[in-house]
């Protein structure tokens, strides 16, 4: 089991590791139908000894909604749920998101822990402390920064994970190694074959590097001020693709296609053509989608949280590992 | 002009105090139509350098709902605000609670900053970053932690305050001097006619000591672990009244009646009856209620924020000045 502090544990059949972070009597499991049924049992037998309520929200991206936010509630508060309780997201990052939302507007904010069971959530959406829901205008354009008290990552739940959505995940980590450590990059690119297989001790491994590479930008910047902005490499465009998309693009291939994108931009700005061949056959080689779709993802550029007074900020490379912050001016009709 | 470090301003035709707070070009006032034009138009010339919306949302307790959240988020899309936007809210508590609650979950989180017109919102509502909306069970279930950059309390926007609202607020200032300052108590005791006539330069000395020693408490405890909670005196008995009159009574008519509950019990625990006794007077002299209603809201109580696993936290009082919270077991029923 890997540990980075304070609170992510990375393992295999480690859910256990949430209990010291339970102190109440009250326990609301926040998951999904398609979750599997083991994980749940496991947690019903850790809270064996506790009041334990279990919810099941609807799946995919619409479920981050107002209705699921209102339902959920309505749910603590007909169970009764005082100040002491937690709240535990199972499921992958629309669980988290949304999950994670109502514990922090719950009675001003109770006990959250953070279960992800996709990859996408493993790597990316659990650590950091953001949650949110929709807008019909844009994704995530609600929420709050508010940190889990503990972040489980339990690679047992990645054995039934779907190939396309395991795939989907791969984008977040391709994506931090862009950003942030050229070595890590080389170490994906020597390792396509274990990754995509599944092989435990690699995917631990990497599941570890792109955690820890997370963990220390959000600990410089919490509140996305700066260093922070580097993650949403690729995800101007992919929020804009998604939304487009009535969501029927995974988050994932949305940032591969976004990432792709950027690379353009970035070449522009003096990016060599080598790094933009590797980051693109590193993408490709996990299956991941590198044309962009045209469904008319361009107006939706407007709502990006990302916008500023003066521009919008977009993440470029200066070279593999180094993400750079870019102020694009706005057009003139703004 | 008094001033409370950081943030707070208190004086008569100040609003223009908050101009350093305001840094991007987006300003948008919430408000509601009862409040008196002279300030929306002294505040439409202050921001006539800005992009500048005026949001109206309803009246009453009743406002503070997920509908008027949802209304809010949709304005601020449309608008186009991005994280530089700036969130005013001109009016009572309600229109504080749920502009904050708005302002913290927009993007997670845009400028925020409050311009109280009611007494009650200037000595209680606007100061220590509680935002709110209810939940059918329950006043205030939902809501954030989420501080205003600047509090702006202009003294000029009571002249047109109905009487029945001016003496509401006074109950907040009972309130605070009871669990806290035994001098101040007796200070008010001294100048009921002049506060009942709303003699400028003693209510701003009066809001100037109720929000000094309200904020010195939250600057202790913020998220209300332990010293904060002291600030509830009265408020657990006033949230049920307040829920099972359909919010017909006021808030602060709901904590004198509330307060007059919690001296009973106090009294039980050895508060003097001379002490009692002037604090019953002290809120007849301002025209408050003494007498409970018989609403039902007994099975109200069950909600509480103040619910804990071991049991109902209740605010009491040692004697004047000096509040104790007290830890009262569950029924056995629970």
């Amino acid at each position: 089991m890997y540990k980075i502090e304070p609170l992510i544990y990375i393992g295999q059949n480690i859910l256990e590791q949430c209990l010291p972070y339970v102190q109440g009597r009250q326990v609301c499991v926040v998951t999904q139908k398609e979750i599997p049924d083991l994980m749940l049992q496991k947690l019903k037998n850790l809270f064996s000894s506790k009041t334990l309520n279990i919810v099941y929200i609807p799946e995919g991206e619409t479920a981050k909604s107002w209705a699921t936010v209102e339902y959920l509630m309505d749910q603590f508060v007909a169970a009764k749920f005082n100040r002491e309780c937690t709240v535990v997201a199972l499921g992958g990052g629309v669980v988290g998101d949304v999950a994670g939302f109502a514990a922090s507007i719950y009675l001003r904010g109770v006990n959250f822990i953070q279960m992800p069971t996709t990859l996408l959530a493993q790597v990316d959406a659990s650590v950091g402390g953001k949650t949110a829901i929709n807008h019909a205008q844009g994704k995530n354009l609600i929420g709050t920064f508010y940190q889990a008290t503990s972040v489980i990552i339990d690679i047992d739940s990645l054995q039934t994970l779907a190939q396309r959505d395991y795939i989907a995940g791969l984008a977040e980590v391709v994506k931090i190694a862009c950003v942030r450590d050229a070595d890590f990059f080389a170490w994906l690119e020597q390792h396509v074959e274990t990754i995509l297989v599944r092989e435990s001790g690699t995917v631990m491994q990497m599941i570890h590097q792109a955690v820890k590479l997370k963990a220390q930008i959000v600990k410089a910047d919490e509140k996305e001020q700066g260093e922070r902005m580097l993650l949403n490499f690729g995800h101007t465009v992919a929020h804009a693709i998604e939304t487009a998309s009535a969501y029927d693009c995974l988050h994932g291939e949305a940032v591969a296609m976004g990432m792709v994108q950027a690379l353009a931009l970035s070449q522009e700005h003096g990016l060599s053509v080598q790094a933009v061949q590797r980051i693109i056959a590193l993408l490709q080689g996990f299956g991941l989608p590198t044309q962009l779709p045209e469904n008319g993802w361009q107006k939706h550029m407007a709502h990006d949280k990302k916008h500023r007074d003066s521009g919008l900020n977009r993440v470029l490379l200066a070279g593999l590992g180094q993400g750079m912050i870019h102020l694009e001016a706005l057009a003139s009709e703004e």
